[in-house]
């Protein structure tokens, strides 16, 4: 597969966007959902933001009453945390909820030519809801008519799940609730109706018998959803044997529909690989690829946050061009132009 | 609490119920839906039937593609299985999927009074698709107009989550596909719309996030769901402190709308309590109970194939009397009375 990355990648980094809470650190500018607003090429960042942790970590929770940011505290000694993943805050006991050391938002980057990145002063979407108290994660931006409509994680105590927004110009938001309930992520909604039913691919996280895998759901009107199928399953010694997850919004081609996706194998190792589902009947798999259509190898792709992983959360399509957006390693963003005939044709 | 247990208790038990399947043995008939239709109370049971297991340990499976049972083997000695619940064959390696030793499906059982009941020959609902392949479980029947929704679980290697079908007769079915994709289970639907929706409530199991809990859900047409809200949490220290799930199909009161849940604590004693949630706004919680309103005492309740469980699908209430059908130790069928006002007075 020939893939070209872009000579200025990272695109964006964390150190581009100032943080927006006073004294905190932006740790990762992120898995960006990617549309066309007129000219401009809007990146919609996941921006992760920590306070300082020193002797006490702490850990950020949006306060969904009094529509304000609250710091926790909690003592490095405290032997009733486990903090060995710096990620988390984990109580030992049963009664109490886990913490994040970091919050994620949405917040806009703009390009004319889709290189140049500028990053917005403000947010897009913040926390608002008890859903959302610790973060908003990893956008994903349909268009369907001059409606954009953007399904992201939603994350709080109560759970990882799929919320849904729409805009229509990049400023005026509306809310549509949770669409998805936990624990579910990486959902993408088909660009068109399909024998006049609206499709989204979606991603439980089973916790007793089930893995991490692709299933797709049907709707009247994008806000309710229901006969929900399995449709992709993880591949045992594969690149996608741990969990897999859709990617892009699918793209319409002749041959199907082409879902640019993301596996990670048993070393949590991300690639990205494709799958093209029936154009009449998207609950049916026609072909798949054997091997990642990209791979974590560029210093930037495989060091970070969380290294060794390409993560793609949209792509631009002009004739046989792809130009697929995907986050670094946790941490930045980046892109790299592949051929449409030349996936599709790598497929079996 | 007064609780007036029938003295034909256990209603049905695994000896009343002839296997389906030839030298299978009855191990449940228990977590049955209820609902009258006509003259009758039909009791819908979820019935769970297994295949010897001596040197080799084995597992019915539902092939849904040659629609028939299949029972796959394995040596008890074999390491590369984790036999130590006889409920489940796990194995130790990722990439094979988990199986039980069991199916489930459900039976009608029939009664003129609500005592005495006789058991259909054949299956009312028996496994059919690829996401029922290890059965289904735990029905809930709510009357809307004069059809029968039943919500049940639907499971398989891909995991459990809720199926729906209607039926006005208890003999002719219409699927409609799963309704909340895995992990989730204990979906009852509200009787009646609400300012013009349907609403459900429902138990995701969140793997990383969250909690067994009790979110709510809205819907349109009933087959299409969306704007899912965290309803109910467990309770650190109470009876119902490790996971809850709804019971009965709503009861309207005056005071609001009644929910019989489930709840259990960390020795997995499973009890019922009561929620009182808004007649115009059943996302919002009035009032609960402190302490369960039926707990397991009755030997027949206390011992079992999985011991100290009383779980409710489903009550039927004439007046002050609430006659709550209920599973007993994952194995048999009872019945209590307990007074609607009673119930009511209880709640904080």
């Amino acid at each position: 597969m020939r893939v070209y990355r872009y000579e200025q990648n990272p695109l964006i980094t964390p150190k581009d966007v100032k943080p927006l809470h006073e004294g905190f650190e932006v740790i990762g500018a992120f898995n960006a959902g990617i549309a066309r607003l007129g000219d401009e090429i809007i990146m919609l960042l996941r921006v992760a933001e920590r306070p300082p942790s020193d002797d006490v970590v702490r850990a950020p929770v949006f306060d969904p009453v009094h529509k304000r940011m609250v710091v926790l505290e909690f003592n490095r000694l405290d032997d009733r945390y486990d903090l060995k993943d710096p990620r988390a805050i984990v109580p030992r006991s049963a009664g109490e909820p886990a913490h994040l050391t970091s919050i994620s938002y949405l917040r806009i980057a703009r390009s004319p030519d889709g290189r140049h990145f500028q990053v917005d002063d403000h947010a897009f979407l913040y926390p608002e809801t008890s859903l959302e108290t610790f973060g908003l994660e990893d956008p994903r931006i349909a268009q369907i008519g001059d409606t954009y409509y953007i399904t992201y994680s939603s994350v709080s105590e109560n759970g990882v799940g799929v919320g849904l927004v729409s805009t229509r110009d990049f400023q005026n938001v509306v809310r549509h609730g949770l669409i998805f309930p936990p624990e579910n992520k990486d959902t993408v909604l088909f660009p068109d109706r399909i024998g006049g039913k609206y499709y989204a691919l979606h991603r439980p996280v089973p916790c007793s018998l089930g893995k991490p895998e692709i299933w797709i759901a049907e709707s009247d009107n994008l806000l309710q959803w229901g006969n929900h199928r399995h449709l992709l399953g993880c591949r045992h010694g594969h690149w996608d044997s741990r969990r897999i997850g859709a990617g892009t919004v699918p793209i319409r081609t002749e041959m199907g529909w082409l879902e640019l996706y993301h596996g990670a194998d048993q070393q949590d190792r991300y690639c990205m690989g494709a799958v093209l589902l029936d154009l009449n009947d998207p609950g049916k798999v026609i072909a798949r690829s054997e091997e990642p259509i990209l791979l974590p190898e560029a210093a930037y792709e495989r060091d970070g946050f969380f290294g060794n992983v390409v993560f793609s959360c949209g792509a631009l399509v002009d004739g046989d061009v792809v130009r697929l957006y995907y986050g670094v390693a946790d941490t930045s963003m980046a892109c790299a132009e592949l051929s449409l005939q030349e996936i599709l044709r790598s497929l079996h």
